[in-house]
């Protein structure tokens, strides 16, 4: 059900339609307007060429470029698309919000509902809050831990990224020495790393941050082994810290109720961000009760965290993922996409990596040095209709079917071809 | 046409109106799943009693809170509503990108031309960025500045508000000594005291951020000077800063080509949020074409700042407050207010002061120890259906109408009733 998009029919990866194209058309005006004409991670120089930068339209698992070409998407907007663009019970839930308001003057009843909500579901939490970025909320776990510790030294794992502002930026551009003074770094998985960094911190520990999962940009991706999420939170304990886990990618495709769930170790904050609203702006801290009066201490606020239609939309979505056990079901989809891809690479005598849950694909190739294996199979795939990324993990949705998967596969024959012509 | 939410008709604090309200019961659910059941600037503890935490509704210049009590609002959800809740033309365009496409894979068109027009529209601006707070844009144009530069200090004006986290905050809860490292205060259009900044600051400056006028909580506006403006223009002229004007809450209500066009002085970066998207969930930066560069290097993202439908959102609100003098308008209906308030209190014999822009309006009382007489006037106002601030800055829509300004007039009457009955 793929359209074909390469321009001889045959799967050859096909960069010639961006010429003339409105793709090239707009990124040419973007360059006189915005700064190397994109920003951030979905600035498409950061991909092969022939991927697009902007798009007209999304549906389900598809995505529709500027110019016509559809696309099985795998990136699902970089994590937040979690049951499908323009999902019906969402939509509904924002647009019943939105006919009687978005931004008032205080919250309206909805924030009440899904902070219930969010307690009900996550057995760690004891209390929510709202915000618009998941930097909000790491930013906001971060000065928490300090603030209900009166401690300074914050843990955090080399090469993780938490978001894009100078604390915790994987750029220094124009960040300062002071911005990251009371950072103190250990390796995920890694347990003496973890015990040296604690033993730096000392008594002035504040926290321990650790992402979901290891989950860092071109490298195989890692789940926390039991030994290290325990350790991570005996520290917490032993120091009396804050073990802050960091949702933001992985959150509500691991686990319903904490994505450390299934290792039986729980944060006392995490902080929550792209899927839980479906795509609609909203991210969230919750927390434990020992760090209820700080957080009521703490002054974080913006212009729209109050806004109510995305906590509708996160509230439609929460449902949905409980009712029908949505990572599960991502995981399911996951392993078929996953086996299938081991399969084939097989078959075409190429060394695959595949890592992480499966809810959250990572390929990568043996000896790809300047991921040219990488890009040479995602742009084949991207010529045959699907939309797969290199270097990050991507994301499956709850809309991708077993057949999506199937389709997947098929590009892929044509991504393994162009691989082993290299 | 206000609903008089009194319970006696007489025009008295009605505040017995919470008892077993629908306010009051959300407020105890709130309680105990948000730490003291709300954050930030909308946190109704913050206002006297009687006000209403949850919103039910809004539409116009109306808001109505979960008990059905409806409300003249000259609060404008703190700023983003601009041009009246569910304003038509903005709801188009925010409706047909939505049916599109929202939260892709990468921007859509509308970004394109949001930053064009933006670009037409400020004389100052070269390029545009988008993201979702103020916060993210005055932390944006921050370390932009040390990027271009080189450099560390920032100027800031005491007392200044430019956000809510670390380097910026009101707050000092869980902040360090080290996230306001580099910052050198001076006093908003105090000439010595700018100077002295300056010097300080010596080879090491950055940038000087600097309100559109000074709008400090509970203090006497000020527009800031023709000197002072010019002052700060030549400092960062001399030393090779960036001039950062922060409009994230006078946006597009002084002046559709920035606040400080009227005194001839261009910034070299602006931060944009609150009313540029009529509600809708986005802030900007504008810069010069000597920041490019360095903007180009930063790295700055968040998972929701493409989302086309805020853009949209705004692209339309941009195109009403040309189309429609909105400034002009908000200036015309502010003086109406403001020469009515002043007149009602001369007829109560009470000193009032109302400073600032008067599409912006403040009110303060003379000799108000602990905001007694402010308070028991907004709270009079309340009770007859009209929502002031007795502290904070108020802000104009294109909503309100002549007739709603008189209507607030007549409320004002009960309000200076109130305050000379102390």
């Amino acid at each position: 059900m793929v359209d074909d998009i390469s321009s001889d029919g045959k799967g050859k990866p096909a960069l010639d339609h961006l010429i003339n194209s409105e793709d090239t058309a707009l990124r040419q005006r973007a360059l006189r307007v915005v700064p190397s004409g994109m920003w951030g991670h979905l600035h498409a120089a950061k991909l092969p060429e022939g991927y697009p930068q902007f798009f007209a339209r999304g549906e389900g698992a598809h995505l529709w470029d500027v110019d016509g070409h559809r696309y099985l998407d795998f990136m699902c907007s970089w994590g937040p698309n979690l049951l499908g663009h323009q999902n019906q019970e969402v939509e509904e839930a924002a647009e019943r919000q939105r006919r009687m308001g978005d931004c008032l003057n205080g919250p309206a009843p909805v924030m009440v509902e899904l902070a219930e909500r969010l307690v009900e579901t996550l057995p760690a939490a004891a209390w929510a809050m709202f915000q618009k970025n998941g930097t909000d909320a790491t930013t906001t776990c971060a000065t928490l831990a300090r603030a209900a510790t009166g401690r300074r030294k914050l843990l955090v794992a080399r090469g993780a990224y938490h978001g894009a502002v100078p604390w915790c930026s994987p750029s220094l551009v124009g960040v300062t020495s002071e911005d990251r003074a009371h950072l103190v770094h250990y390796r995920f998985n890694d347990l003496d790393s973890l015990a040296q960094a604690v033993a730096e911190a000392g008594d002035d520990l504040a926290g321990i941050i650790a992402s979901a999962f290891r989950h860092d940009l071109a490298q195989d991706q890692e789940l926390p082994s039991p030994a290290f999420a325990r350790a991570v939170r005996d520290a917490c304990d032993a120091k009396g810290a804050a073990l802050i886990l960091d949702e933001v990618r992985a959150g509500f495709r691991l686990h319903a109720g904490g994505s450390w769930e299934t290792l039986g170790v729980r944060p006392d904050l995490s902080a929550w961000s792209k899927a839980i609203g479906n795509g609609y702006p909203i991210s969230a801290v919750t927390g434990a009760e020992w760090l209820r009066e700080a957080a009521s201490r703490l002054f974080v606020t913006g212009s729209f965290w109050c806004g109510a239609v995305p906590m509708a939309a996160a509230l439609a979505t929460l449902g949905v993922v409980l009712r029908d056990d949505v990572p599960g079901q991502l995981a399911r989809l996951g392993q078929r996409l996953r086996d299938g891809l081991a399969a084939g690479a097989q078959r075409h005598g190429i060394a695959l990596r595949q890592s992480g849950p499966p809810q959250m694909p990572l390929v990568l190739f043996d000896d790809d040095i300047g991921s040219r294996k990488g890009d040479a199979f995602c742009v084949a795939m991207l010529a045959h209709g699907v939309y797969f990324h290199p270097r990050h993990n991507m994301f499956l949705s709850a809309a991708h079917t077993e057949a999506d998967i199937d389709t997947a596969l098929a590009a892929a024959e044509h991504g393994f071809a162009a691989v082993a012509s290299l």
